[in-house]
């Protein structure tokens, strides 16, 4: 299996409902370091997964409906907690999409899956796996 | 899959029985920077995988078990070299018995599986994975 | 000349007035790795710049002041933008404090300078050096 | 399940053919930071998977065959381009081929599988995995 | 003293001239993470050292002119080598020349000195600083 | 002012003496991620520092010393605690002794001065800088 890893970020605001979460309740805000890893069992006629400049702005194109915003404000998000793993998924779910919708051109369709860690400190990072 | 890692540190002294260590044979040291996985299929409800503040208190606690110490005088490892991923497995061994103990709380449960990560350099690093 | 530096975080929220931050006039958040560096010419009598420990123990106070915060509601930073370099200061300053009140013993004397550097994130960072 | 990785690097230069690599596509060159992980489900009997100084010696010497070397110029890759994926798999085959051969000593048998990662930046790289 | 540092990448083909490069005399290649840290004594009326965005894109224009070539066929490098701290000087010099031309706006007259580090490899790196 | 760094890293035993040290008065140790940076005003004829492969072999002689040893033992260190920055100062010494003594050829003779920095985890560093 291959497999091929971008690099990007984003800083957003939020707060977390939940007793769990402790002083994070408070509005507060963080840096992601997005990774984002693209998986083909074979690679394309060009030899590659996916080109690593089209994928870099698929993933940027996605980071940049979310950075610089307060995700408490977003209503798409109204009712549920904004933590790194589960923002990881939105950001494969709305990468996923655009494959499907062929914004990685004729390498898309071979992807078999999809991996997208959100790292939130020098100690802290969360993941979500999904297939394609 | 959604995956959460955290990751801490601990420095210990130890030596190794064997001639393939060559230097390493004799007494020695290593700080190993540690990462923990902790994985689940869905998250919790508090849209979670596990709480990041409570997984780092146990990693943490697991590891002040072992820090400052001389490995080679620990009974507990009598009889064995304690390798990099020999410890581990130490490790992820250790934090799956707390998790199954309840000290992740309510989302404890929901979790499948466990990778414990050891760099014991910037060139060199070794990992155990379990299931829950 | 030696240098000692530990590494904490700080998660804050915040926005900036000004059109050259351009969409970073919106509210959004940061996530600070922020590393804290002393300086001493010679080594105190235990043969040290300071202990790891007490330095890491006073920078965590320092950021836990500010983490988990929307710093545009803390009144310390009315009418200021709070770019990585300003806060870089605001860190040195507090640390600096910290150290002439004593709160790193008696190797504090002996220490001439101090720089806070805050990573925002994989690709940009900020320092602040100051004497003490 | 157990893995132990070493890392290594090799400088090279090449040039790729298709128009979706756009500048890529003029002689340029890339330093690789390459990891190689081998994995085993049980540990051997000195408590390892492999001994990290014999494995950092067999993934030097894959490398030292690449390195310091423009691949238009090599027979070995005419007609492929030599994009991060497909290189990830040169050298992972050529440590399976050094694996079977007995490189590793009596750990290699047990080895299951091999992962190869390599990073072509701080913004992007590629693996490829397979079995032993 | 503050100061910001960006980060970006150049990929580019070279050799060397003189024994002392031993296998780098051949025709090889380097990936260079390149650091570019702008330093002023006070912050501008906006409260910073520069625009992260500004020297974020003034840095990768300077890089664009030399990415994705041979090093080794530029007309400007004739006759000199083109080391990791050679380069270092380059991407400086360019830097300030963009600075004293006014890309970075009203706050680049404040910049008292530019530092440019040049990462090889996760084992080397090299670095050019200069007055502004 | 131009400089060169090449990285390595160290494996030791030690204890401390003094109450400020805690858990690490009890013999314990420590991975040292050493980087050595060499300073020259002008770049020699070769175009250059320092060769990036001599200086690698020079660091890694004077880590091979240290390395793999139990401190406490070894009769150079009796009296003296082996805290990070007096081993930093002890590794930077035997470099310069070795500039010294001719061991990075011609163009020893233009260094002005070297930085030695010892990594102890991803949380603590220390380095000490000496003139040459």
């Amino acid at each position: 299996m291959f497999s091929v890893t971008v690099r990007d970020h984003m800083m957003i605001a939020h707060s977390f409902r939940g007793e769990v979460f402790g002083p994070a309740q408070r509005l507060h805000g963080a840096t992601y370091v997005v990774d984002a890893t693209f998986r083909r069992p074979a690679l394309d006629d060009d030899g590659i997964v996916v080109d690593i400049g089209r994928a870099t702005q698929e993933l940027s194109a996605v980071l940049s409906e979310l950075s610089y915003r307060n995700l408490d404000d977003e209503p798409e998000f109204a009712g549920m907690n904004t933590s790194t793993e589960a923002l990881a998924r939105v950001v494969a779910d709305r990468l996923a999409e655009r494959v499907t919708a062929g914004a990685l051109g004729d390498g898309g369709p071979g992807l078999v899956s999809l991996v997208v860690t959100l790292h939130e400190s020098h100690v802290a990072w969360a993941s979500y796996e999904r297939s394609l």
